[in-house]
């Protein structure tokens, strides 16, 4: 049979984590985010805590990053590439959804590979961060934008194309529209 | 019953037009394109032709149009609001499919409307214009890149959002994946 190995990206506050799941599970196939983190670390030996912590930190400053990648890579890149590596063998191995990590930058010449962005208005997100994240900031907007800075930052430091650009994805919806609607359109599009 | 409005925006010869008509044509509703603008003729006696000519022009100078416009609106201008306000009409009369001519800005407000946008690789694009428009240019990159600045150029010139920009619609689908999959979708998302 053939595989279907679907990434998401998402904004913080769109519902994309939720509606991955939701498509994993209805499709009954391997759902990995932070899972994606365990397989890393039995990969390169590094410590969960350590990875997280290193993970989306490209840039404490960009400039030195990139000087002293000439010599070798950084910490973060290294997680990078070891990253990158489960992410490959994963869709090779198996039918899959992956939620954010550049999953769709990694793939971005693999076939029967649906790349979907999750959007939503600020407003929305906004509700579904004080309905569902339990966040105690105060400015919530501004934490939602700082969220979405840090991921496309990520992103674009190891990326070719621009983070939540419509040019890297096959499909990007408005969560707006419905959770339930999104379910369904991920999933004619595979079918 | 409730209506059902959507609009569709579109990069040159990425099939959105195709789509929008397989849309209509299924959901058994109006369809508008050029036809918007024999409407726009009735509403204010300007002849078909003239339309046509005027109607994605609003810049031979933006500065002089906008100079100009501080006195009395342009006629791309005067076009424009002609057209804005058929569209604004159809949409409270009828269910229908729009396409093109900034329908998702004028509708921005407009409850129960779904702002679409169809996009695909360069290289997709220079094969359905190949196939299906016979068009003689010898370069057709430059020609559909060309196309598409018009398009955006009069989108940007009126709203207030960017032309293709995702913010701008619900949903942003690269018709790469299948022409049938992307009507498929809209119809999930309207139903």
């Amino acid at each position: 049979m053939k595989k279907t190995v679907i990434t998401i990206g998402r904004e913080y506050g769109s519902g994309g984590r939720f509606i991955a799941k939701e498509v994993a599970k209805r499709l009954g196939i391997s759902y990995y985010d932070k899972e994606l983190l365990n397989k890393v670390a039995e990969e390169t030996g590094f410590a969960l805590e350590f990875l997280e912590d290193n993970e989306k930190k490209p840039t404490g400053s960009l400039i030195f990053d990139r000087y002293s990648a000439v010599a070798s890579p950084t910490l973060s890149e290294q997680v990078f590439i070891a990253q990158s590596k489960v992410i490959r063998e994963l869709a090779e191995q198996e039918s899959c959804v992956l939620v954010g990590r550049c999953a769709d930058y990694v793939l971005r010449e693999q076939e029967n590979c649906l790349k979907v962005f999750i959007y939503a208005p600020m407003k929305e997100r906004v509700r579904r961060a004080e309905e569902f994240y339990n966040i105690e900031e105060r400015n919530i907007e501004g934490y939602i934008t700082k969220r979405d800075k840090a991921r496309a930052s990520y992103y674009n430091y190891f990326g070719v194309s621009r983070w939540g650009a419509r040019e890297s994805y096959d499909l990007c919806i408005n969560s707006a529209i419905g959770i339930e609607r999104c379910v369904e359109m991920i999933l004619d599009a595979v079918k």
